[in-house]
């Protein structure tokens, strides 16, 4: 199986650090596709570069269709995902929504610990669209913000601050489960669980195999409800890939 | 006072169509300033077209930033409107979110009505974004689906179906209060007021309602928050005025 | 157009206070018709004290129908809110509803600073009959209590303590725009913008302008729902203009 | 013990057929004490007139306060609840939310029957203030509604069509439980338990079971949260006995 | 009338002091019938301890059937709850839900206080399936445990600091009835009322005075809906007279 | 890795057809090791069944520890799964939460089509439980029960009639994706695709996928929060494995 690992952030070194983290995680059989967005920002924190990204997202999979199984959209918070879906007859992951899902299987209540409270907004929205806000114990962020230049190293940085939120976010907020999020802390759950009293999440790791586990799942698309493909249509000035497959015949009928 | 009014689709006629349903509620010292996107969609009507699209809205504000002094997204959905809301210090208005709280002072449970089920979806995430499921009461939709060329024909092909699904959202669905979406729809809710058993709101009228009264409350633009503007960022392939506006020097803090 | 500007307490200092802190956001074709309970309490400060003036908004409506277009009750709490909308034709706005339906088209999350905890609880039943409870934040009242004689002089006392709270209900509390309730406080949401970090609104001016644009936007009134007028009623002991209003001939329908 | 048995609505055939209706269920050693609203309406049935008559209500307990152990507000609706609890120390039971509280304890979902349609906004509020719309399945009433002339018959005129809503509550809603809601239905449960396949609750009955439970149960009055007596407050133009409740010295700490 | 008190924990102790907690709120003509399982725990306090005792609960109220009028599973977490529901036709009564039902009908919100974290999972999890979690304040225990011998003193040695944890449910949660729970805390609310501001509720006391009042009403067994009796069903290996139960005709159709 | 496929049902029809139906869809490497209840019944179908089937599902754990990777509860409704968790410091997955989060990932709304009525409250019980009523669209089921000694050819004598309640589901409903749920039907998902418009979810398949998901994510066990282990505690009376697992030393810690 193939699984388009698409990072929608423009940072080759972050897609480097996320696919070097799933990596050890896969089935033998499973061949990851790493691909890092040619336009758009170094790295997604707000809401609107990531309402931005995800055309930038709609277009990614639109170059690579056909030739992969499934997708992982592997930037917390999960752009385009929704709208992928309705375009796309494989399974579209992202790794925002896996990572919740699966904390559901683990804990009552989950909690996200990430490094920067910027991103906080965007990251309420991916719980409250999957609906489990009641399952939800908040995010904690570190007092201090991480230094300007150093997002690629942030787990070194903010290492031990990142450990004691998760105690925080067990000991005050009552997390069963702790999430963590960000592109650039792909990796740092595995190498804390020793130093932490719960189970911590990698959402890149959750990602790539709720990836595998939809792929080997085999679902048909639909033909109906929210993500029945819609009817053809015009557009202009998109990139040609993605005017094709909104504009083209709707080929998941035939 | 100006009033940016943007029309997400490529459709020149949709936007003078809702221009004129406006209009006759501006404030006479309100100037309406339509704009309709170069780029996009003749008429959105899903969430991958939406998804595209709130970037394209994005791009419309920044070339009109300084000229207006609160911009309408004029599309039911609302297209980029939280992303627009953390990078403009004007008020944004979108005219789902005004005609949906602008039920909550009518009635005590709000219906949508309108004419293709394609939208319903896209629809209902609007409500659910607001958190108002428990008021609302669902959508409705002809069992039959616009003829296919009939977007500027749609009022009058379906009127009398529109009418009778306002009698249904109102005695089956015990909705107080109905919403009519979808921009070919504008100012059909004023021609059926005399048909319908309760107050009928018209998103785009309400939109523009709500943006005078939001430049007129003169509020102050956050500086925390989940709307406060996000660190400048740089970019790669964005158009000029939007990478300006999320890469230059943040100076409302100024 | 006439806004019957109705204040439910006895004080017409407050009434005069609310009326000079609303006059400037007005349009200028608007005509604000103060007017002051003859009966109740001076300050409507708990639910029971609402619950009695319930009756008298009803009646200080009916005194003033068919002179006004519209009617705002200037009393954070809203007391006889859904009643009145039940018993007259024309748009009836609470200052509380309006609050927190302009604080949802600012903010994803709204809070409420005031000047006493013995309010807390009829606020708190605001947000939820409006259901909006996954949106609020909470209220947040100075430890030390206003002196006693102090309602006239709270905003002079209490200032510096209430710009604070509203930092802690940003901070703490993640409020993204803060409502100031209560009488007492009317104006000083203007007077403070610049010394916080969120936008904060003001019930009374959010109250006027929210009616001036149910007025422009004209909708009918209800013939079905829960806000259809109720078949005549005979009644005992209640003041005259009151139980004619409820006992006289539904002139709606004619 | 004595429980106050408070009528709202001013028709003593009423108050005869609920007190009728109640008798059979209290303790050996329970005086019922009814009283009949001197001055509101004959029958409420909207919310305005429960607006109205929450004062009425407030008053009734006033001039018993001191007599009697515990207060049952006998109108599906509960008009005054919330402030009465405010306002005196003993247990003070509204009929609607001790019918809910009951039927919680029998089925996990409960729905109410009553006889008209023009009461179901009204009903609707006691189940949401209760925050139990979870596990309501709604209201159902006879498709014709009652003869203008006949609330002293309904239970005659409309029994089998009652019954078969009951029914419908079952098979269609998913109710486990049914309330019958409406004064004059008092007395109805009890005639039609045979016929129908659910446990149906007379919230009279309840009322006065609850009121006994909770006088055995002898809580204290609250010193401090929602319901702690407000502080002592002076008025204009209420009725004596309650302006002396409201504005007199607060015993409660004595 | 009977009741059967049902300890699912093995501690004759804790019947014996249980049963002296709510002996004076009894009436006159109940009989109390206390019994202590045979098998199982000394205490129940974890999720799986209670799904174990389920089944013996089950077990215990078929060794009585026939020989009293109603059940009170004396357990906070109300193992086998909804199960008896389904099995038997008398009333089934959990103290868990009995308190919290009470607690609905005296304060908007209530709070829990307990002596041991390790059971709050499983409290929270009876808040939960009554569908009240917007009306709760969350579970406050001791920062120390209690001494591991101490079941029995637990009132003595932690006296204190539940009575500072009420306060705290009460100052800082805005809880307006706190419920004491745990078996080992029976009759503990009445000695502590006078030190405390809010009312405070006793579980068992709660449930018996909820069952006495459940056999009062004499309801119906429901013949459809989620507690119709299942169809009889064979089995291997269960207690005998829960087999026969489950396993036999179904008389109440006869 | 090690599955124990556990049907805590008694009978070994179930278990081979459950079994068949996953066997496909494993890793290669995968090892199921299937088990079936020695006592209990032949197949759950009510909550008091499924309460004592939790007993026997923590007994059937108990005796395949330290012998398996994860566990499989494979009785939709998911009997002792929370309790499971608590005990067990391995991956323990029920089909329905399983099926439930999967659908998640795959449509917005989810709905349950089944065999019979009489599962119908026991289903809904999953749901709640996981939070997910806002996704969720019912359970829909035959309205002719399945012939009395039909479990076995469930799948032929009703395969028409569910295909269309998957339909209605669909339509009527708005579901996305349909869970098809009851062991019966295990296998009967992947014979129907191409007949229904959208995604159906075998829980049992969905399960096992979920375990192995779960194994390879290698989470560690949580020490503190709701799946904590509980101190160790005597008992009386239970099956030995599963007294010794509740009693005995924690090592867990060690």
């Amino acid at each position: 199986m193939r699984l388009l690992f698409l990072n929608p952030n423009t940072s080759t070194s972050l897609t480097d650090r996320m696919a070097s983290a799933v990596r050890p995680y896969l089935a033998p059989t499973t061949e990851l596709v790493p691909a890092t967005a040619a336009r758009g920002f170094p790295y997604i924190s707000s809401r609107a570069e990531a309402d931005v990204s995800a055309s930038i997202v709609l277009e990614m999979i639109a170059e690579h269709e056909g030739d992969v199984d499934a997708v992982v959209v592997a930037a917390f918070g999960d752009p385009g995902l929704y709208s992928a879906r309705e375009l796309y007859d494989i399974p579209i992951v992202g790794v925002a929504e896996a990572a919740i899902l699966t904390a559901c299987a683990v804990g009552d209540r989950f909690g996200i610990v990430t490094f920067s409270q910027v991103m906080s907004t965007w990251y309420l929205d991916s719980v409250s669209r999957a609906r489990l806000d009641a399952r939800f114990t908040g995010v904690r962020v570190p007092s201090q913000p991480a230094p300007p230049s150093g997002i690629d190293t942030v787990q070194e940085t903010l290492g031990d601050q990142l450990v004691e939120l998760v105690d925080t976010a067990v000991t005050t907020d009552k997390a069963d489960v702790v999430i963590i999020g960000g592109a650039p802390l792909a990796g740092f759950a595995a190498t804390v669980e020793d130093r932490v009293a719960v189970p911590v999440i990698d959402p890149v790791v959750a990602g790539v195999l709720y990836a595998e586990m939809l792929v080997r799942l085999g679902l048909s698309a639909p033909l109906k409800g929210a993500y029945a493909r819609p009817p053809a249509k015009p557009s202009i000035g998109l990139p040609p890939a993605l005017a094709r497959r909104i504009g083209g015949p709707i080929d998941r009928l035939s």
